[in-house]
């Protein structure tokens, strides 16, 4: 018997709370778990001895589903590193101190790339040095860049909303009868994964004239001979671009405009649409607009995909029993059994498959001219985006689970 | 027996297309009315003869419910003034004839302040010249800056997309324990309605921590030195700027960065959230983001308030009744009668007491130091957020009312 730990780590998603709310209930199914711990603000604030009793916060079901829910990070998050192993080990051992201090026998590590990175040196260090706890990761990440898991939690409800938001957007453009482009931008660093839901957009109704991935070179030259005929029949025209599109010499468009990297080396964009904004302005002279789906595409709880924090919740539970039962170094992943009707397993892998890469869109899913994506991409898109749980409301405005800190 | 002709014209909203469909439906009560027309592009489609026979599409009940969740001006829209009267005498010649040839008796034009003017300015001609065309204007703006009536159709659904997004940015901006500033902006050139809708997030939630108005200047020095100690003790702070804020002396803080104005003369303005990022980065250097709501606040239809739309398409049935019994030149209004229970009545009033006039937040509903709204305006805005209507969904993305053009 002894005691779990749960921290979330890198950018909050919606569906991350729905994840720390499996964990949860899967410790509380557990007789081999006594205290349920949130760390805040990930493994830093586990250092700093930062924790919370969740266990009592959410032991009425109420509660949970409330958590589930509420967007952003509940526990906070941490951009945060591990050193490299056998480099500075103060860090290993205050944190090895502090799961002592609180009888930790499981810690569960929600975040992405960045923090499988975390679940794999921790639980190599405690491996080697015969500590007795097991340290699992629950993925999330709006960008689904994560390999060996068909999709990541938090995915599917941004692409919800990416796909909802480029429908109403389409209609929005067209109303005028003026020749006009409008250039919305995506998050997706390295990967086109969520700038591809757009696509969703045009299964529905309307969307994107023209969809651009990170996955192709990115020429401003033929971008911008693709709008010539469409302006010249006076059509408005709406673009998706991701945040990472490059050139072929693998410059990032927003470059120039970014500040510096972050804490894990990658560069920091902003401002591709504004660029390509600028571009067009003085290459057509019309009317043009850039529209950042920024934020909000990764926190619109509002409009949460039900697949996706049922997923999330479950993946959650997975990772929690795994750790319960002694299985470290590895992450839940889902694995996709068929489309239709579409069902999935929840399963555990080594870490070591997921730290650290990237899962990029297949180039057979963007269509030759690379404006687009093809059937197999909205196949793979349409079940991750089904049903609906809207946040609990109160005077037609959200109630979200109470703040941690 | 005549026919009814209805068109909109200015910036789209959530809530137009209900106003649409109320103007179907009080025309399809009517046993005075043959034909429901909609003209295309506003009085400029109209003037092209771009009419479709709305009475046969809307024939069904379902198609006017879908009509009502879709978001944008399914006739499309137009910016075009009418030529004061009396200066140019044949555009007013052609609309004459165009009504005539379609035989049309009631015309409703669903627009803002300066769709407003275009009917106080084609109903003063009918009436001079003896045309017996009665002209009914329906209201709907985000910006709720018309004066005479309580509020504005589409501006519920906005202030509850507003509300809602600021909670959800609040949680997300919050989950690193550094200081940091996000500035979002919201739409509002002359009124601060839409952008104090914002501090609906705070009495649900958690929201932004200031709130800037056009209706008081804007000093870049005091709202520099606002930030300093929330970010000394390391808060993220999340700042509501309305793009129209101006300086002391009248300057758009936007305006450099602006490119001329639009055919009604206004400023275009971009980049106030832009402009306040670049200087709170120089005079901090911390972490700090903008966020435009874009196009997203005036088209989120997923997110519209049932008391909006209902409102909405009440308001566009009072407009075609009135114009069916041969009322001209009046708009209808909504008069709210109470507040505990939320009661209105609509009723219809001289559109010159609404064309080219602006009603701004009135003073005393701002806190003295201009940097949030009072309770008089929370309870002003709280009913009008109230419930929820979902768009028709199919496999989880919306469906829409067919395009027409």
């Amino acid at each position: 018997m002894g005691n779990l730990l749960v921290a979330q780590s890198g950018g909050p998603t919606t569906a991350i709370n729905a994840t720390l709310a499996g964990v949860i209930q899967g410790a509380q199914q557990s007789v081999k778990i006594g205290a349920i711990y949130g760390g805040l603000h990930g493994i830093q604030g586990v250092m700093q001895r930062q924790l919370v009793d969740l266990g009592k916060i959410f032991a009425a079901e109420e509660e949970l589903a409330c958590l589930k829910t509420t967007p952003a990070a509940l526990l906070g998050s941490c951009r945060y590193k591990l050193p490299a192993p056998g480099t500075d080990d103060s860090v290993y051992q205050t944190i090895t101190e502090v799961l002592r201090e609180y009888d930790i026998s499981a810690f569960v590590y929600i975040g992405g790339n960045d923090s499988m990175d975390t679940v794999d040196k921790l639980s190599a260090y405690f491996t080697q040095n015969g500590i007795d706890i097991a340290v699992m990761g629950a993925p999330k990440t709006i960008d689904n860049d994560l390999c060996e898991t068909d999709h990541t939690p938090g995915f599917g409800s941004a692409a919800k909303y990416v796909a909802t938001t480029f429908a109403e957007l389409a209609r929005d453009c067209h109303v005028y009868r003026l020749p006009s482009v409008t250039v919305v931008e995506v998050m997706g660093r390295d990967a086109g994964w969520l700038t591809a839901s757009a696509a969703l957009a045009c299964h529905a109704d309307k969307g994107p004239d023209y969809i651009y991935l990170p996955e192709r070179p990115f020429d401003e030259q033929v971008f911008l001979h693709n709008l010539a005929q469409p302006l010249v029949l006076h059509k408005p025209v709406v673009v998706a671009v991701s945040e990472g599109v490059r050139t072929a010499d693998g410059r990032y468009l927003g470059e120039q405009s970014g500040s510096g990297t972050d804490a894990f080396g990658h560069s920091q964009l902003a401002g591709v649409g504004q660029y390509l904004e600028n571009q067009i302005a003085k290459a057509y002279g019309c009317k043009v607009r850039s529209v950042q789906l920024n934020l909000m595409q990764r926190c619109a709880a509002h409009l949460a995909s039900a697949t996706d924090l049922n997923e999330a919740c479950a993946l959650g539970a997975t990772a929690a029993t795994a750790a319960i039962s002694g299985v470290s170094g590895q992450m839940a992943r889902i694995r996709r059994l068929q489309n239709n009707p579409y069902a999935v397993c929840y399963e555990t892998i080594p870490v070591q498959m997921v730290a650290n890469k990237v899962k990029q869109v297949p180039q057979s899913w963007i269509t030759p001219d690379g404006t687009g994506v093809t059937d197999k991409m909205v196949e793979y898109l349409l079940p991750l985006v089904q049903g609906e749980v809207y946040p609990v409301l109160k005077n037609g405005l959200p109630s979200f689970a109470p703040m941690l800190y």
